[in-house]
């Protein structure tokens, strides 16, 4: 373990099972945030660039500068079909680190999405392109290209920690990381989580009330929960 | 009046008039709220979860915990048709407090739509389902189901007081509260604010400023406006 | 040079060249900035009121006063066809300060659009107007009609100093002034630099890295930058 | 009930119990919280503007206009002995709405502290008076004398609901309201619970752990918690 | 006028008149910003490093980027005796721009103090040298040097605009900008206004009211304040 | 590697060696920063309750609900002497999750002092007790203690990755990470770093200028600063 963990691009990383994420990209974001225990979110700051913008795929990391750019240059190159870029940043910045040629670049090689605790811009392209992005802020603000930051390193993106080769969901309700070595068992645990949500949704739509179906009221009442006129 | 107001279930709640409930459905909010003097809205933060999304209803009031959305399936069984939802924190909270399971459940027992002072999820869902929210977050972040709060106390839901029964109206503009004493009035007074808005438009779109139509000009000169060139 | 420059509104003031900006009307913000040197951007807190809203003008100036738009009135007046209102206040100011009977006005007296440092309302109408308004918030609150601000006096809006008759642009990624001086100069280098992009997206759509494209490699080796296996 | 609140001043308000305020005016906000069930706190972005700050008395409550502190003047007349000043406001403003010359109006007429959810100033002069004021913002920020609002209405102010003559107490850890209502009892409550943590103090400070002060290995346990090594 | 304003360095401006900066150092930052007509004043999040700390002195301006602290040392060959460092950046950041050392080079170099848009760190060194620091933000953060900005051209500081050579006046109420060329005109105003208040103070310390002071009732009174009992 | 990484409390960790730690204690929050390559910092509101906070020790790390400080109690049995309580939550909070009661317990358990994602109360016992607390909020807002979260499991606290062990240091600059393989290189770094400081002093207070001292010039020059006059 090196003191500078800055300045470090590493080109072999373990991605999660393939078969394991296209499970997981059938699912949403917050079936699979419960199926893990309620953790591993990023921070509700983080925001689609257009309504139903979705993306799964495997994490390439990469630690930026704040107003510098330079590292998704690098980035590009150690894509594989059906990465998901992440990008973090040594402290918070709203520049518009991504458009649409680094955008058009991720994309021809391999790259589904792009995760950003930044900012991006050329959104009427980026949507056009129906590239997905989720971002903390959209600035038109450019970036310089001056510091050396690292690709494939752990990083914490948005209040999550993520590894390279970590499955990346994200959709209208957020962005989740799912360790690569929980895939399939998360997928797995948010499958049948989904399964039995058809049989509620009949119910609940036909009046049923949760307070039933879920036996909640003795422990409402035991809870100190008291009814009045 | 009891030291403890957590932990109550009131029944019984007097709604405003149905009649002036139906007339308020029919004005915007921004009108409502010039009517009544400029009072009664909640923060700007509280926004629609899709473009277009409108409610106008009867409050069925809830305080819940931060992080714990027990109290929402206690308040489904409070609902009568007609009603909105009307959920407070204790303490801001970002959390996803409510889906489309617990939109299902208020719909099927007469809720109109939701307005929380938190977070929802389920976006994609509920945007299908038109099922209008005002929120001060999306987030994929589930809850627990822990702490008892109330339902039908007054409550302060995004900086407004509401009493059960008051009426809530809301659409892009932002969410309004009008209490149920005053509804009738309220409607009147929007109303005739609305009629006297076409023959303004009609006028400033021929190019009659509003300088002259609202006769400013005098008053403008006394409080020291000077013209150069 | 008056100690009080409230209460003061200038009729005469210099417009940028007008064959500029229908030439920089053709141009997006992210370009025109990068063109400037990266200077002139509001803050990423002006958003448009609706997607793919768009604007290029010529600013007409008010100052306001927190929670009051009298001054609003009083600019209409000034405008001539072309022109964008900017609004500034001298203090943060979520409140609604314009809707659609204003818009109306501004639009008969040749405005073609608002960016405003403070709140707006009547989203719907707005939008079915497709007048394109920029703001920094979306609120119902109305405002007051009591104090004197000033018209077409240098301002602060959002973060960036705007003079009377300086070009505004604004689109999906934000709002960027242009100095009146500089207006023909920067569309020349803005259209130098977008016929630039054409290229380069066809090589990266192709698979191009940008660390070839813009010969990067040497530069981030000497910067210290190391691959890993 | 009228349609407009504002533009009214109420003389005549009745006063939580002086001797409850007294009882209550040596608890910490913390404690008289909790003893309410945990209702009651304003928001905590209300901070003292000098370490150790606190007041106790009873509200005068005033609603005011962004940017705009003319009902300051209004409400100064209306303070008895032991009053704390309430300030609420139509909408978000840090303005510099009060300063010493106000501080010292309101101590001579018997004014005990303001609690505002807007800005304040001349931060030096009031901090060598020890005039304790709680307080959303600092700012030098002037304001108008143009719109007139309401003394002695109930208001929400920084979140909490707050009716004239209610308990105010403010510490370093936030601002409570305590209805008048319950002034004695929650005293009672208060009192109750301070004495209660003296013997939890010194067995903590010995060493002894609260999970088993509290009893809570069983509870934890049977919520699952599991220990590993 | 050039296209691209970063990269510069103006070595000769014209600093506001010695003496009137000597009395304006005598005067409170919200007496000043009253004086000129309510104008002029940062943003309120800019805030003193210590409680106390006080600074006048001519602008000596910088723009930086994001995470960039060059251009500071740029800065400090410019100084002169008397100036305050005035710091500016391209977008908001919070980096710990400056610290212990670069404020010793200030202050050698005739430094009185430092305003930034942006963070600094060395709380307790930068206290006990009693250099007086006005920021956004208290951050460890350190900055990069590699991209250059300009010094002493004209400037957006949080909010508000400054030239080169104004006079800059910053205590606990916060940062208020007064023009070189008004520096006099100013100082006089605030004098004026200053030597006027020792009187209002002894009349409300006296418990005359504002009302009756300033005469507000008949104007209240016409803006249709009622009392009610 | 398990689904759900609630619910655990690990006993055993490895802590960083003590002489690392002793030799880190001396060092200022800022300097460590810039040894580790400027990574490693929580973010900048992580603030101290009191001036001149400063804590050094090995983490014992412990994730919370919103609004639940139950497992505050939980990981008081897990300290031991030299500890810091590194205490993050599943979302944002600033509830009040600490007092003076829980500060009391940490300490006779050995704890040095706490860093919190999260609000604390009893400021002023707290500061009494100078017990130092580095904290995103002050709250007297209570939480339960109702639901299981984690002890001694890897945390992001305040965007920064702490595992159990780790060295956790701050000071009024802001809290830093040291993991526990790095501490005795990042103290000799960090060492190295300050003996380099004093020598800078002087000249710097000299009236040597950064741009001499870091031969500056050149590089600037051929970054494209140009000087005018």
């Amino acid at each position: 373990m090196s003191l500078n963990q800055l300045g470090i691009v590493k080109r072999n990383i373990v991605r999660a099972d393939s078969a394991a994420v296209a499970r997981l990209s059938k699912l949403g974001v917050a079936t699979i945030h419960e199926s893990m225990g309620r953790v591993g979110l990023m921070k509700p700051f983080m925001r689609p660039i257009y309504t139903g913008a979705h993306v799964c795929g495997t994490a390439v990391t990469v630690l930026m500068h704040p107003g510098d750019n330079w590292m998704l240059h690098v980035v590009a190159e150690q894509l594989q079909q059906g990465d998901v870029i992440v990008a973090a940043c040594t402290a918070d910045s709203d520049d518009g680190f991504c458009g649409e040629l680094l955008a058009t670049s991720f994309r021809a090689r391999g790259g589904l999405g792009l995760v950003i605790d930044g900012g991006v811009r050329d959104i009427k392209e980026l949507t056009a392109m129906q590239f997905p992005v989720f971002a903390r802020a959209i600035s038109a603000k450019g970036t310089v290209k001056s510091t050396v930051g690292s690709v494939n390193i752990p990083v914490v993106c948005a209040g999550a920690s993520v590894n390279p080769g970590d499955v990346i969901v994200a959709d209208d309700d957020g962005v989740v990381v799912v360790p690569a070595a929980l895939a399939a068992a998360t997928a797995h645990a948010s499958e049948a989580r989904e399964a039995n949500e058809a049989d509620k949704r009949t119910k609940l739509a036909a009046g049923v009330l949760g307070l039933d179906m879920y036996k909640m009221r003795e422990a409402l009442e035991k809870a100190g929960l008291k009814y009045i006129d």
